[in-house]
């Protein structure tokens, strides 16, 4: 049982859902759950207001808008349906199905079922003469994934580039721990080889963190046009990153366990470069 | 229904457990589970081979050791078995109450029930004259205090403290998200006030990081024996540690979003510092 009612306010179609049998519920949970369900449609699901104002503002589309009114803020929901990219059409869910549903335990009310962006090398464009780009080579935690655009989104990188990823980026523990940041950071995907390819091409220095290697990641000229490379905190990098490699650098470290988390690692060299560089204005 | 026998090898005395109604399944789950009964007994549990050297060799004691024969990789039973601080009586425990009772998913077969440490201010004693000291006020999650650990031993820190702990040490996330630097870092903990007069004290610099704060990180002297000083990410640093600050400085940061994971801000302050110590060996 469930009741279904469309009104019209303004020039918002609005739907009303209230029952977990309504099937933009179970789309909305088999694109959470699913990584095969959003390559196959190209959709996914985004929960939180500056997540979606994030999104619309890099030109993200949104399939479906839906809000729970008892949960969004006061003025917000107008804010919402200002912006470009936004159907006629929204959708109110009730508060326990928005329970049900919302992926973390915000309680803003706001999620949409969105289109999928185009993560391609080839797209990749450049506006500063030596730009500073992070690769991460097969990362496995979702959530390391989602620090390290946060750190790239923070020292305004010129892109992220995942190799060999193994996870989509639409892995809603991604953007949960991106707090957004999967749609302000240029981001693609590719092989190993095609990702060399390509930094060969742009001409870019390649620096590969590796605890084998002997050169400290300070002793480096970070300032010019370079990737900063990071593999697995288990395997490391591929030799086939190592072997085409400018520089492998180290952090220095002297503990009990000398393995810092991948995202920590990052973020030391990402703004050690940028210090070299004086923190320039993007 | 469960069967409990004991055997005697060599001189160590073995009991066999396969029951989850045995009272030690019960004790370890609650002290899994509760803050309280960890903080009452004044006993944590542990697990995973290298978490247990680190402890033993950090001058910890067993009260209870747990195997699952099955489990524990080929030398190391005899390996551990030689320790210091191991007790001459052995619990074996069956695969399927290992696997209820193991907090991770880890198939080393190593538990402990551990007898907490002190961590006191007071009992800090300091090796070198310009120390370096990580403060973290109140962080809420324990992944993030294990990640901090975790940086604190790379870089060998001369200590890490926690004012005013939302949260006992010996929480089996911090334990298992630190993989083991909470047992090679010297951790104290105290309120905000007990360790801004334990600072001074000691005559450290205190320097807060503050997303209000003006001074770029980079350009302070952070080679002299000082506290860099975090708080959450939510509420940044309380003004009483503000207020007591000699610099407060900030990471220059300018994306979309502005807020790093707090273990990544500390990590680039701390590596800072020890780039510009030039990296003493400890």
């Amino acid at each position: 049982m469930f009741t279904l009612y469309t009104t019209f306010v303004a020039m918002i179609r609005i739907t009303e859902v209230s029952s977990p049998q309504n099937p933009i519920v179970k789309k909305i949970t088999a694109l959470q759950e699913k990584s095969r369900d959003r390559r196959k449609s190209g959709l996914f699901v985004l929960e939180g207001i500056r997540e979606l104002n994030l999104a619309l503002g890099a030109g993200y589309k949104v399939e479906s808008l839906l809000l729970c009114p008892e949960l969004v803020p006061p003025g917000k929901k107008e804010e919402i349906l200002r912006n470009q990219g936004i159907p006629d059409h929204v959708i109110h869910v009730s508060l326990q199905i928005y329970r049900k549903i919302a992926y973390r335990g915000g309680t803003e009310g706001v999620m949409a079922i969105m289109q999928a962006g185009k993560h391609d090398l080839e797209d990749l464009s450049f506006n500063r003469k030596n730009p500073l780009v992070l690769v991460a080579e097969a990362p496995e935690k979702p959530g390391n994934i989602g620090a390290l655009l946060r750190t790239a989104d923070a020292a305004a990188l010129d892109a992220v580039l995942i190799a060999n990823p193994r996870t989509d980026l639409y892995n809603p523990n991604i953007i949960r721990s991106s707090v957004g940041c999967l749609f302000s950071v240029p981001v693609a995907t590719g092989t190993t080889q095609q990702i060399i390819d390509f930094l060969k091409l742009q001409k870019l220095q390649i620096w590969c963190a590796a605890l084998s290697a002997s050169k400290p990641y300070h002793e480096v000229d970070l300032s010019v046009g370079g990737a900063i490379v990071v593999g697995t905190e288990a395997a490391g990098l591929s030799e086939q990153w190592l072997s085409n490699s400018d520089s492998n650098i180290i952090i220095p470290m002297q503990g009990a366990i000398d393995s810092m988390n991948v995202s920590v690692s990052a973020a030391i060299l990402i703004f050690e470069a940028m210090r070299q560089r004086g923190f320039p204005r993007v």
